[in-house]
């Protein structure tokens, strides 16, 4: 997937170190405020709401999105549901990506969409 | 709303033409091929799947966004609430306008993020 590897690209020439978790570690809980987003590289990472799993997501994809863009506190939990790899993207360098790498942007468009999409089944 | 304008002058420079609606008339089916976003000028849109009204959106609100962003069909009907004026936008223009307004993407996003936490409230 090409966008994976434009924006790949652009992180590393950044040289955002990646976080290493341990199963079961928590990224964020519900209510934290939030600063950064995440990519995964390695592993898995469940969303939780209360004892409610919203979802688990594997590697090239992101997380904590939601509240950087409309600036809000944390609606759901992440952790870690096997040991993993994410890559922190921050308030600036979100910008900075959607700025810059359009193919970014619509590859957070789509991962909204696709989560719209499966949330109106739902209801 | 500064972002509303560069998109609105974005838009202008295009020349493309708003469309006219009279009450009652759609704009597009669930099901139909995807080939343009909408921007609400004057009046308002309501989004119905089947006999359930998902939401009423009025000026500077966009909506078929979805379908152009994930290249798949409508997953619901746009039909005019009252006399109404919108403007197309193209998967072309789209493009061009993420591509060169970071801002219409940032808008896009919190468009999308505000409806994903309003299904996410109903589930």
């Amino acid at each position: 997937m090409t966008d994976d590897l434009v924006d790949f690209a652009l992180l590393s020439h950044n040289g955002i170190p990646a976080r290493e978790l341990k199963t079961g570690e928590i990224i964020f809980r519900e209510g934290d405020p939030a600063t950064e987003m995440y990519l995964i590289e390695k592993g898995s990472i469940e969303i939780r709401l209360g004892n409610r799993l919203l979802g688990t997501l594997g590697p090239d994809s992101i997380f904590g999105e939601m509240a950087l863009i409309d600036s809000s506190a944390r609606s759901a939990t992440a952790v870690a549901a096997t040991d993993a790899t994410i890559i922190p993207v921050s308030e600036y360098q979100f910008l900075f990506l959607v700025s810059n790498a359009p193919r970014f942007a619509l590859k957070v468009m789509r991962v909204l969409v696709e989560r719209l999409r499966s949330a109106n089944k739902l209801i």
